[in-house]
């Protein structure tokens, strides 16, 4: 039997969460992995690396992937925590890094600690890149140091803009340029862009989604991590001619970004900025989704059926159990046409 | 057959020599390498990282001997090559960074560039560190990381001072601090310590001292990068008392903080800093170094015999050919008593 080729676009927790998710999943299926990553990001870390070294990529989203992706054995577990590792800040009062033994004094000036709050992966994603010249390259090669189960890569070759149309509570219309700035925007998004509106898509992931057996959307912020995919020409055409299948899981609960939206309309806002997605199956919880027949009106005019599971964490949190989302998906992914 | 025990001691360019010269002596001869490297360095990227994060060890001579001891398959290389990688610089007319496909325009900040120059191993190893709070456990990762052919091992547990009391052409004598300010002093070093004087040998290079079949000093900066071991007392006092076999690598010319010192002095500098020292093998290159006689007299102060052999790189530059001291140090590693 082949591998299923999964496709999973996202960024950050979110795509975190799908990703974990089908680590899940390939315990019962062979399954293919490749996360196809937005490249938006413009706060912390990713950030200061446009501002400071005109990253040709913003690595976060990137890394968050990889580490999702990481093997299970104890050192490729290492090297993914230390992927994750943010430097501690250093400003007076902070606590000392640890140590063996007693300790000669040392006379940090801490006003020049430039590190902190960059995650190590960052900044290894950056000398690869910086090194290989290739993200793609950059990424494959990180993908092996932590031995990750399948492959991450970039929605498009370089940075972009997110900007927003956004009609604040008040009705006044005003633009909000950069993702953290439209994540976090008071109001409701109007209309969405990238910057420059044509960036190039990563060749190989408009390969593997021609290769594709699923395509999965969500879970994610909708308009910082899961829309800008459709918003990429050459990639929202290969999304569009692919045969695969598609999926999409729904958020639990709506977040700052999306906060007049109902669940319906995430899935209405899939078909206005690509009218000719077509999608095969919505999956959300039953516990979450609030009355479910508007949700399922809204599946069905995608071309979709509606799944209801419980894919939430035991908590009562609103965040997905990767456990209970990836024995969700088995079923699902497994089907024969 | 048991493996024969090899500890190299040193830092920097001559360290590397010296450990790339093991791997090629570990085709012909079972060697279980241990590096114990200086942990003085003030300088460059180690520098900064001591005065701006309070790193608790300098990471660049560490690093170093990692990428020497880094395992011949393509991923590993690459992943030491990626160590190695120096942050360019983004100041102004410096070349941007390389990338596939049109670009975004793309505004840097270069005036808050502060990664410029950090090796991206430097950080790993930092932020390893930061996160494990062990210094030996971070190594033993990033040597595994890189497939590490051997043990890299810190010779304290935390950064040291070098100072130096050196006599300066015109007679003066001057204090000068900081492994950097002495290795570029002018003058004759007269008196070498450690700040503070007394700091903790690393535990696990003191058995590793305890345990090993040979001690390999050299080659490497005499003041900053071989003697500084000798001045940390619970090491020196494994190296005296430890039943292996000592061998000496003389350096080719005498750079600039030893511009003062003959051949024959480098052996009697180790004899001053640690007069218990026995030495069985000093190993020297017979167009460099000079009249024969002087330095058979000095080893054999030091219990030793004087191997001449080609050991320099054939470009006539005055340094060690890692293929050419590997195969006159098997001969020698490889004799049983």
């Amino acid at each position: 039997m082949t591998a299923i080729r999964v496709v999973a676009f996202g960024g950050g927790h979110g795509l975190s969460a799908s990703l974990r998710a089908l680590r899940h999943s390939a315990r019962d299926l062979d399954l293919e992995i490749t996360a196809i990553v937005t490249v938006g990001d413009d706060g912390g870390s990713s950030g200061r690396l446009r501002v400071e070294r005109d990253a040709l990529l913003p690595p976060g989203d990137l890394r968050q992937a990889l580490a999702a992706l990481a093997a299970d054995n104890p050192a490729h577990r290492l090297t993914a925590t230390l992927m994750q590792h943010r430097f501690a800040s250093m400003a007076p009062g902070a606590a000392p890094a640890p140590g063996r033994g007693p300790r000669v004094e040392r006379r940090a000036d801490r006003s020049k600690d430039t590190l902190a709050g960059h995650a190590v992966g960052n900044l290894v994603l950056l000398g690869l890149i910086e090194m290989l010249g290739d993200p793609v390259a950059a990424l494959d090669h990180a993908a092996a140091m932590v031995g990750a189960q399948g492959r991450v890569l970039p929605m498009a070759l370089h940075a972009v803009g997110i900007e927003a149309d956004v009609v604040a509570p008040d009705g006044a219309r005003v633009t909000v340029s950069g993702q953290h700035s439209v994540a976090v925007a008071d109001g409701r998004v109007v209309s969405l862009r990238l910057r420059p509106e044509h960036p190039p898509a990563c060749p190989e992931a408009v390969a593997a989604v021609r290769d594709a057996d699923w395509l999965i959307f969500g879970p994610g912020s909708w308009y910082t991590s899961v829309l800008p995919h459709l918003l990429v020409p050459d990639l929202a055409a290969a999304i569009v001619a692919s045969p695969a299948r598609r999926l999409v899981t729904l958020n639990l609960s709506p977040d700052r970004e999306t906060s007049g939206l109902s669940t319906a309309d995430h899935l209405a806002a899939l078909h206005w900025y690509l009218p000719n997605l077509r999608v095969d199956t919505v999956v959300a919880d039953a516990k979450w989704v609030g009355e479910p027949e508007p949700v399922r009106a809204a599946a069905a005019e995608l071309g979709a059926d509606l799944v209801l599971v419980p894919v939430a964490v035991a908590d009562g949190s609103p965040r997905h159990d990767p456990e209970s989302l990836g024995a969700a998906l088995v079923p699902v992914l497994g089907a024969t046409r």
